[in-house]
């Protein structure tokens, strides 16, 4: 237990993580008398929600990223440490960093999760998921090198694969993924191509469950699948993906196995603890999860570890309802306002109560004009879902400088139906198609451009 | 000479390169019978004159950018080729592509110009020069790593060094990029870090004339000088950059040799031309000059050669004035509208008088309220320039989507003074710092992170 007396020094804090977790319990114990450190291996915030929107090309990367720095530089006893975190020392109550090692009098673990292909981490390459920045340029990327490649494309086998988009995963990601593909297709680059027809794209939504946005109400669930599919969206459900390999994706469904030629392919499937759980349970012999998740007490503490805490997409949190509770930032944000009131309350010698989730509801967006918002006692589609989620995007945003930017770039897009942000960059961004000349293989491919390349245009 | 009947099948023009030159052909030419084919290996046109915005963290490189299909999709005459050329034939009149030959009638070509290090190239990897948008982000990184770097430093004379900025070159992007890391240090930056004083961030401006902004009329020249140094910049003209090693600048000044220490050095000294200039000239057997530029007839031909041109930064046009026309977009877009009526007067058989550029003036960005424009006639310096510098760029952006939306994050950035696009992105982004242990060299140094990093923060 820690105590505070006038005598003692300032109670350190270290937050490792800087999502929504971290940031807010950095937020909520700005100034305070406390001692705060947070550290993240990146110097900004990401509004993960929007990441979908950056991969599709209507936001940019900084429109939805804040730096950490500023939003914290008024707090002038939170510090921003840019580093990555090697170990965890419980006993010398330290965090070792690569190059020092950081004292602590509590620590609050809010690394989060990445990607997880079920032991197929090989099929990554062909099947990109979205967590980062980075992540959302790669897959912002193929889909709009795959539309140029099918226009430069003349075999019309090739070409229908290029202009296939198959996404894996029917989660709210998953769908919103699917949603804006199809806007893009059919409406935004509609009139863009000479040789192809975008509208004749397809776009698979794959689930393995027997609907999509399978923690929803049923009744949602199938209004948002009937309204994907008014918007060109092909949704399968009680799809297994068996194999990613080739560009080819292999679903069983009905016992049936089918084959599916497609150049993209976008993993929205599944997620898997960052490697602090798994240094977290060797240090202090906490349980994980099926998923490399904590398993956190009431009180979100790492159980015979008082001071350790975990919160956010890392924590398994069981003491509330049947399930735990879910990967979503509002619940990340109400862990680090919580750990905020348990640390000032001990510092007093009080003790609060166990950690209680606040219901807000939950919101995916299918298109323009289209949503559904699930508030639990009462649920929205269309029109109205889809004006509650952009109030309510909006309003989180409030913590960023950028929120009258995306408003602005959001208000733009709805009305001239453009999409600015549609660069293909980066390393890969001067992707060359050409033909595998070898017997055998005349297929189409996307390779890595030469580095050294004759001209620049 | 091309001529047209009615009976001839339609005249193809192949325009390589979608900067202000080959866009402004290609829109020119937008609506006519012509048969128009623009390639660019990149998909986008970028707005070259603000990319300095986003090196230093105001501007996404989307806000810069527009995607060469959406600009040119009402004209259903011009088509948009995303490939890279490899050589030209002028006896088949056929343009060289990876995987196929696209003939031509009339050959526009606009490459433009790359980085130049007069023959030091292996100062690229510490001096990053600024022309595409991975440039920019490469030096935001860079930028604003160097203050993450410093943060950590404990040892003052490295400190000193992660804290100075030096920037090649005394033109307008070398002005316009130390203008804009003074405003970072001394203004954006400075509640941001607990450890480091940004406000004793050293910002050298080394030129080796006598004067910033060549160019331009001297009484100018002195005020954006003075104006800088308000600022807190320190010009060094008459500077000679004889080596770049080690994050340490050599200079030569006055006969006397001195060495900087500094981890970031950014390059805005120097061009030369695109690789299209030497395959032309292998072609064709037109003269380049010094940099590599083609030297243009007066109607912008190459020499024995009526129906191939070069446009933009890569032509050497000599037959105005004492001087070849400067490399700056307004050339550019003029010699690209010239040629849309030279082509369509040529297709009625009829001739049109030689280009002649109508000047438009010079325009150079200090910083917030100040700026310098050289409209031949009259000059302005403070803030009246920075007016006629913001109406200029919002007007030529009137070609872009995302006109407003530049125009919303200025405003915005210039009242709250924050930058939004602080982000440090890429491969490199999760950079250390670590200590090169081994006897006789333990200086700080930036390096590749680990790919495999033990923990995802």
């Amino acid at each position: 237990m820690v105590n505070a007396t006038q005598q003692q020094p300032k109670h350190r804090v270290v937050i490792i993580g800087g999502g929504f977790g971290g940031l807010y319990a950095a937020k909520a114990l700005g100034g305070s008398s406390i001692e705060v450190t947070l550290i993240d291996k990146r110097n900004f915030h990401l509004f993960q929600p929007l990441l979908y929107q950056v991969a599709t090309g209507t936001l940019s990367p900084a429109d939805i990223s804040s730096p950490l720095r500023s939003i914290l530089s008024r707090h002038k006893n939170v510090r921003v440490l840019m580093e990555e975190v090697v170990d965890v020392d419980p006993q010398a109550k330290t965090v070792i960093l690569r190059q020092e090692e950081l004292p602590y009098d509590t620590l609050i673990v809010a690394t989060g999760v990445s990607h997880h292909y079920f032991g197929n981490e090989h099929w990554k390459d062909n099947a990109p998921g979205l967590k980062t920045v980075e992540d959302a340029i790669e897959m912002r990327r193929r889909i709009f090198m795959a539309f140029e490649a099918a226009e430069k494309e003349t075999d019309p086998e090739k070409r229908k694969a290029w202009l296939t988009f198959v996404i894996v995963g029917g989660g709210p990601t998953g769908v919103e993924l699917a949603g804006a593909i199809a806007e893009l297709a059919f409406k935004t680059l509609k009139e863009d191509f000479r040789n192809i027809d975008t509208t004749e794209a397809q776009i698979l939504l794959l689930e393995g469950l027997d609907r999509v946005l399978p923690p929803y109400d049923p009744e949602l669930s199938a209004k948002a699948e009937a309204s994907l599919t008014r918007r060109g969206v092909t949704v399968q459900t009680k799809t297994k993906v068996t194999n990613i390999a080739n560009d080819v994706v292999t679903i069983e469904r009905n016992d049936q196995t089918e084959e599916i030629p497609a150049q993209t392919i976008l993993w929205a499937a599944g997620v898997k603890a960052s490697a602090m759980g798994k240094i977290l349970s060797d240090r202090t012999g906490v349980s994980l999860d099926r998923v490399g998740r904590v398993m956190v007490e009431p009180d979100l503490s790492v159980s015979n570890h008082p001071d350790i805490f975990v919160i956010g997409d890392l924590a398994h949190f069981a003491h509330q309802g049947d399930k735990p509770l879910p990967g979503v930032a509002p619940v990340a944000m109400q862990e680090g306002q919580y750990l905020s009131k348990l640390v000032k309350a001990r510092l007093k010698g009080q003790s609060v109560p166990a950690f209680s989730y606040a219901e807000v509801g939950s919101l995916a967006v299918i298109g323009q004009n289209a949503a559904v918002v699930d508030l639990g006692f009462i649920q929205f589609t269309g029109i109205i879902a889809w004006l509650i989620w952009v109030v309510a995007h909006i309003y989180y945003l409030i913590e960023f400088d950028n929120k009258l930017v995306v408003m602005f770039q959001w208000g733009w897009s709805y009305f001239t139906r453009k999409r600015g942000a549609r660069l293909i960059t980066g390393d890969d961004a001067m992707v060359e198609v050409h033909m595998a000349g070898s017997a055998g293989s005349d297929s189409l491919r996307v390779t890595r451009r030469d580095r050294k390349t004759p001209i620049e245009v």
